[in-house]
């Protein structure tokens, strides 16, 4: 193996094409097993996933699943299923979210709770979640079983945390690391840890992938976050000022917040209240999120993340799987450039 | 108030003047508690404390219980007590330490073990750790009793878990990030906190403080286990490859073990397993450490919690006490430019 330094480099173009070049023919397979389960012979059930399933998601969960899986050299299939399952976890709290945030939108597409009603949303993402237990308990690791259902107690732990700081001005850098860790990096963690389960490999390696993708999912997250304020093209098909519309309190917020004069706190509280909701509104949110450098310092938190998930992976061994994984965390950070 | 865009500027040379002149005539009191506390009928133990105490720590911690109480404008004599309650548990801490490291030098003099043997530094920590808890008690708040007392706990398994990854070179990142967090962080985090406990602050206003002393907590320790492998006159008074020689796993060994070659890493190995302690052996650490830019990469870090903890106190009012407490961030990440 040669030395090999792999610093976050935040000024190329890095894309997920590699990685998806990857996982590519996994993928398909991992995608028969999604489309294969999520059947039933209640007919609304796969109409209702499937509109979400095939409504234009990144996959990027499942992906990281068989990535992990490549950069450990498993030559197995077990990891078809459990990447089939992480993304039912994900799809069932994608289901439960819209309804709790009474979303209409998801994608560029009307949400599932829209269409078919709230009831008919919380049940068929029941479903799902029992689906993804039915598909680790075929697998029939118990560890594998272990890390997934506790990844999926955190999820719902991280969203009823995210409940009780909603609209809240005063939650804090810290409250907003420790609800993203849970809603949104757990399940990346997990994706990663459990292909080297599959691959039995040790409790080091185990936690190595664990942190690769915790800390790429806190990245992510943070660049989602910044890129409601900045960009208008919804880069990860979101439109900029949902966040801002719907009194969500992100690391722009807390920072623009924190650092405000009197008028800016004053205006901050009116709008996490829902009081402040027009496009002028917006236009000032922008602009006190520009002044106080608060984008510029939460893409710099989410290098920060960036470079400890290229670092958890350091000590395996160099070639496709590593550099596609690496990139994935290039192209998660480079988003709002 | 006016805005106020706090971003760390690592270029100054900051300095701790700041926050001393803040809290000094404050600390001569903490400093009269703690030598009045110290004593006892039986004179090895204001011998071996005073050794300790006297010995040139800079009394960190209670300084920032005096300067949030500052921040907050709190008037009351409360906090004095209490900041000596703080430097009591951590040079409990340090006694049990050195017996555990078996260490036998501290801010370059001799240490208790040394002089007066194990058994009489255990107990004389047990001894320092009672009466900061009798401290507590006296001042007769439930609620500091359980932010210090969950802190030492804290500590104690920080302690622990780091004993039980020494020598081990898979721990990673998350791991070290853990132990500190638990042995360094958790401390600075109560010292804070408890200010705005007597003050009679709410929630949002402890936490902030909270943050505000782990993230500098966490900075400091980044700092200082960068210095082990750049500085060779003490800025601690620690001198550069204590950390090599005893095997720790800090952040700049994982950060270039992860990143080494072949024959990095076999030598990476030899030297935690305590096998490679020469000077020699410690040159070629650092050059490999420096090659990998594990130290740049440390110090890195170490910014992005001195950042954050500047963003907890954002929300406090501009004066003397957040500039002093400003500086004192700027100065735990300066320290090894």
């Amino acid at each position: 193996m040669t030395a090999t330094v792999h610093r976050l480099n935040p000024h190329g173009t890095p894309s997920l094409d590699p990685l998806m070049a990857l996982v590519a023919q996994d993928l398909n397979l991992v995608n028969s097993v999604i489309l294969d389960r999520m059947q039933s012979q209640i007919p609304l059930i796969p109409e209702l996933a499937g509109h979400l399933i095939a409504g234009g998601g990144k996959r990027l969960r499942p992906m990281l699943t068989l990535a992990s899986a490549k950069l450990l050299g498993y030559e197995g299939t077990r990891h078809h299923k459990l990447a089939a399952s992480v993304e039912f976890i994900h799809t069932a709290t994608l289901l439960h979210d819209d309804v709790v945030d009474g979303s209409d939108l998801r994608r560029g597409r009307r949400t599932a709770n829209i269409i078919w009603g709230n009831p008919a949303s919380v049940l068929v993402g029941d479903f799902l979640f029992s689906r993804s237990f039915e598909l680790m308990v075929e697998d029939g690791s118990l560890k594998v079983l272990k890390i997934l259902s506790e990844a999926s107690a955190i999820i719902a732990e991280g969203e009823v945390n995210q409940l009780t700081a909603a609209r809240r001005i005063d939650i804090g850098e810290e409250r907003y690391l420790e609800i993203i860790g849970a809603k949104t990096a757990a399940l990346f963690a997990a994706a990663c840890r459990i292909a080297a389960v599959v691959a039995e490999r040790d409790q080091s390696e185990e936690m190595a992938l664990d942190a690769y993708g915790r800390n790429l999912g806190i990245a992510f997250q943070l660049v989602d976050d910044a890129i409601d304020y900045v960009s208008d093209a919804g880069t990860m098909g979101k439109d900029a000022g949902d966040d801002f519309r719907e009194g969500k309190m992100t690391l722009p917020v807390i920072l623009a917040y924190a650092r405000g004069n009197d008028d800016a706190r004053a205006f901050w509280k009116e709008a996490v209240a829902g009081r402040r909701i027009s496009d002028d509104d917006f236009m000032h949110a922008v602009a006190l999120v520009r002044d106080s450098r608060a984008v510029d310092d939460t893409l710099a938190r989410a290098r920060h993340y960036g470079q400890r998930a290229i670092d958890a992976i350091g000590g395996f061994a160099d070639g496709a799987a590593k550099r596609a994984m690496i990139e994935a965390v290039e192209f998660a950070v480079a988003r709002a450039y």
